[in-house]
């Protein structure tokens, strides 16, 4: 294994990979050189471009912290989680689509009982959001474990601001499947864009921006755990997000309420925002 | 730009960097967009696989500090470095073949009068270092540039245990090409596997160690900067070296030298090795 060149590298790595002791690591090591290698044959980088990839990488690696995960959004930014999204969700007709899961869940939200305003404090159009959780045969599923969480109406999320968790909240849906809960309206909003990713987008000439959405996680035993959002009609980064993430089932309407009594009794002083929308779960499949 | 799914992303990714300004830019973000992708429609990774990737990136940028630079450790494992620097040295004939950079050049490293002993207090048998540099047609080239790095007698580069800078150097060879120093004997030795890289090596069942070898980067006006090392005949990883970089025409032998008065007139009381090696520079391309 030595005089190594453009044409003879790449085989000789390969075959170094010959001892990888499990099958599905080999496949992966395997495709991940035969790829990376074509990429530079293609582009035939010079020394100082090689730096500047090694460096670029480095620099989104260590822009990663506790609340920002500036791979996940490198992945988001270049198709790569929709893709992957796509290869893992070729579901059976019916089911709701998924989107990207994105980079602003946080794994110790709070838990609140149905109704509850998951923005307490928080300023903007109080918005109520209910829906139902069913499966593709049109079954209720009741007590599906519903995770919601979203921007602020300037378009950023509490993890950006440093501030308590707001916005976010883990429900368990009724025995009918229902839930619902009380925030204020999110806005479009741009990806972090003050890292490594943000330079990337300004190179390619590309805005930072998604379109107003609501995520959503929903879980319930024998079905798939379903991962996307909620868009709003009319948002004007529906049709350039810039993750890829928008597909035409998941954008809805907000429905413009008068003050009045809302659908779960409180009494509300003024207009306010509703958003309704049923679930399908996919069957969990046996892998 | 919505519904996009498995055939599709890739083109509509595409379109998204139609507005790269920079030809190149637009190029290389192309072709890493279509590689990328190909990647991952071959492996269809599991979501799980896919933050397994994530993770992965993000621990290997965040390993990265002033003495470690573990992403150029993964481009070397993964033999991309020796690939772009084959692209990158298509010489003519009868140069001094390239191999990797490494990651332990430091570029504060301490300039030196030739002759003297870069490695001062460091335990190991003596080594004299000498050669001369000359261009493609034979001429000398007087005061190149000359820097110098290597490993302790157990594997390890000053940057690595926290110490002072040792055994590294920077010469300007004199008005015949000729540079000569004393350091110690430097040994084969793992690179560092105690993060992601490592990881990754236990995972491929390979194992860490580079053959013993002597850093050089030579530089002159009118010749392109020569990076490479010089191996030593007979160690035991000339044929598996885990970077891949062994080139046959940088294989030498030590000269074993008894006790007496060195080529440099230094009076050795013990015996030691001696080095030696003539570079040839190629002359400089316009790009």
């Amino acid at each position: 294994m030595r005089d190594l060149d453009e044409r003879t590298i790449t085989d000789e790595v390969l075959r170094a990979l010959s001892n990888t002791s499990d099958i599905r690591t080999r496949k992966v090591s395997e495709a991940l050189v035969r790829h990376l290698h074509d990429f530079i044959r293609e582009i035939e980088p010079t020394q100082q471009e090689w730096e500047a990839g090694i460096n670029f990488l480095t620099r989104t690696g260590q822009m990663c912290s506790d609340v920002r995960q500036e791979f996940i959004l490198l992945s988001d930014a270049l198709g790569v989680s929709m893709l992957v999204d796509a290869i893992n969700h070729r579901k059976p007709g019916g089911a709701t689509e998924t989107t990207v899961f994105g980079p602003f869940f946080v794994e110790a939200r709070p838990q609140f009982a149905l109704g509850a305003n998951i923005s307490e404090g928080v300023a903007g159009v109080p918005l109520f959001v209910s829906g139902r959780v069913r499966d593709i045969d049109g079954n209720l599923v009741p007590r599906a474990v519903v995770d919601a969480w979203h921007s602020d109406d300037e378009g950023f999320y509490d993890v950006q601001q440093g501030s308590d968790l707001k916005m976010r909240g883990r429900f368990t849906a009724d025995e009918d499947g229902r839930f619902w809960f009380w925030s204020v309206r999110p806005k479009f909003y741009p990806i972090p864009n003050d890292g490594p990713v943000g330079e990337m987008l300004a190179a390619q000439g590309r805005h930072p921006f998604r379109p107003e959405h609501v995520h959503f996680m929903i879980a319930a035993p024998g079905h798939e755990t379903l991962v996307t959002h909620i868009f709003i009609e009319g948002d004007p980064y529906l049709d350039s997000d810039v993750v890829f993430g928008v597909k035409t089932s998941l954008v809805t309407q907000y429905e413009v309420c008068e003050p009045g009594i809302a659908p779960d009794g409180t009494t509300m002083d003024g207009q306010y925002l509703a958003l309704n929308y049923d679930f399908v779960l996919s069957p969990e499949m046996s892998s």
